[in-house]
């Protein structure tokens, strides 16, 4: 099952090339007991086994229109966090180690020496709402990603158990502002954790470890490789990330980007692809300055 | 005014050693247009300026307890990010630079070159929630903070205004387990952020950065610093993160803890305050060990 949020926030079912607005299943989701209080995890993950059959129920005569005419938004709205995993392609290892000045020398050795890093859940959107750079005369990097969904709480779990808590797949970009600082910082502006198109179920995914997977700039190819080539496998990360700190429905881990990770500026468009899961068009902003105090 | 959420959710307000169940204030938060769909900032914290005079109006006739009787849980519950600043104390500084091994290498520099980090939002907890060790075989350090909490969406803004988008202050534990990974994973933890024991608002606050803070540890005497020893000031702080992403009501920022950090372990107790802010008490707890899958 493909599901989407998307438009100014539908629910919808993707199938051949079309999205259906299944927005009535949302009604299964229950009402928080005290709203003030912190959640355990994203209410529409953390409910996905109740949604599914509602949204088959919503289907027929559900009003629908093709993908290529619906903006869509991240299918995880509310996660306690996004995990990155640092370099994690063999390929593009020995592409950080020959030009350290770009990719910064405060991070070597192995990933469980590294550990995983966080993006501010701030950073969230989906591939319709586009990426805006703070920084246009800084380097801002593409890093295409597979991104998993946990879809049940999870901590202390083994390998042999850890695929068993993923809800699904989407594409996941991890952008990334080059320079000095923490990671968790250069990683996390607004817009910088895209998400989507729609979350594939883990079901419709027979080996996460053997997908196809490409970006373009301005069509022009940059990433191209396959997710047999990560050095830590999802079922390890899984399994590492819970020894540390409680998974729960929603968190998305950006399992790593290969090589060919290289800059964007303002007016590019990306377009990237995960055989089996989706294809989507990004678009990156003009210079974002925005200057604001809401209050 | 300071603002409480304790016991099993409810809403306090303090008022000479006693925290009255106001409760009833809370239903002029408004319902969410949208459940699903991704909040901007903490419902609480957000709503604060309808909050305030409904607190008000929900204190005659309220019940009581002594504020030794409550446990307290964080006063902000779904914070965006939670935010850490390095290093930020001068005696901090020259501590961290003679125990190298402890303190790791990979974090030198200037703060601005250094950046600040991310702790994850699921590792928030109150006082009254306790503290647990998932490596009680690594050393595991207190880091006493004054924690500063966002009241107004703000991006790009400037030192000079910048104080004015504070909601309030509380006492923040930037607990952290020592080691060569990433801090934003040593850092985030379960329970290894915590807020309390309430939110003291902005105007009770007349200068944040001429405060006395101390932390013990089963008596005695680890921290005592004042915040006028920062060396990047809290407005600079605000105004230096919202250049990286939009604050948004209810952030958090740890505003860097002073020399004397120390290890703590299963079953020791931390006692801890900020003049004019609170005194907080909280226990270690048995080593974490808690493995699980929740379907």
């Amino acid at each position: 099952m493909k599901i989407a949020l998307y438009d100014d926030g539908k629910l919808g079912l993707v199938q051949n090339g079309m999205v259906h607005d299944v927005s009535a299943a949302l009604a299964v989701l229950p009402a928080a007991d005290k709203p003030w209080m912190a959640e355990r995890g994203d209410p529409l993950i953390r409910h996905l086994e109740q949604l599914q059959p509602a949204i088959l129920a919503a289907l027929p005569g559900s009003s629908a229109k093709p993908v290529a005419e619906a903006r869509f938004l991240s299918p995880v709205q509310r996660p306690s966090k996004i995990i990155g995993v640092p370099v994690n392609y063999h390929e593009h290892v020995a592409e950080a180690e020959t030009d350290v000045a770009t990719f910064s020398d405060r991070f070597r050795g192995s990933i469980e020496q590294q550990g995983f890093f966080l993006k501010a859940v701030s950073a969230l959107v989906g591939p319709g709402e586009g990426i805006a750079l703070r920084f246009p005369d800084r380097r801002n990097d593409h890093e295409m990603e597979l991104g998993v969904v946990i879809g049940h709480t999870a901590s202390n779990i083994g390998v042999d158990e850890a695929l068993s808590v993923i809800a699904g797949y989407a594409i996941a970009l991890d952008m990334v502002v080059r320079g000095p600082e923490d990671r968790s910082l250069r990683k996390s502006g607004d817009s910088f954790a895209v998400l989507g198109p729609w979350l594939v179920s883990a079901d419709e995914v027979a080996d996460p470890q053997a997908l196809d997977f490409f970006l373009q700039v301005n069509g022009e190819l940059r990433q191209a490789s396959n997710t047999s080539r990560m050095i830590m496998t999802i079922a390890e990360q899984i399994a590492y990330a819970s020894r540390f700190y409680t998974l729960l429905p929603g968190d998305i881990i950006m399992t790593g980007t290969c090589e060919g990770v290289g800059p964007v500026t303002p007016g590019d468009t990306i377009t990237c692809g995960i055989a089996g899961v989706a294809d989507m068009t990004v678009a990156i902003h003009p210079a974002f300055a925005d200057k604001r105090v809401l209050k």
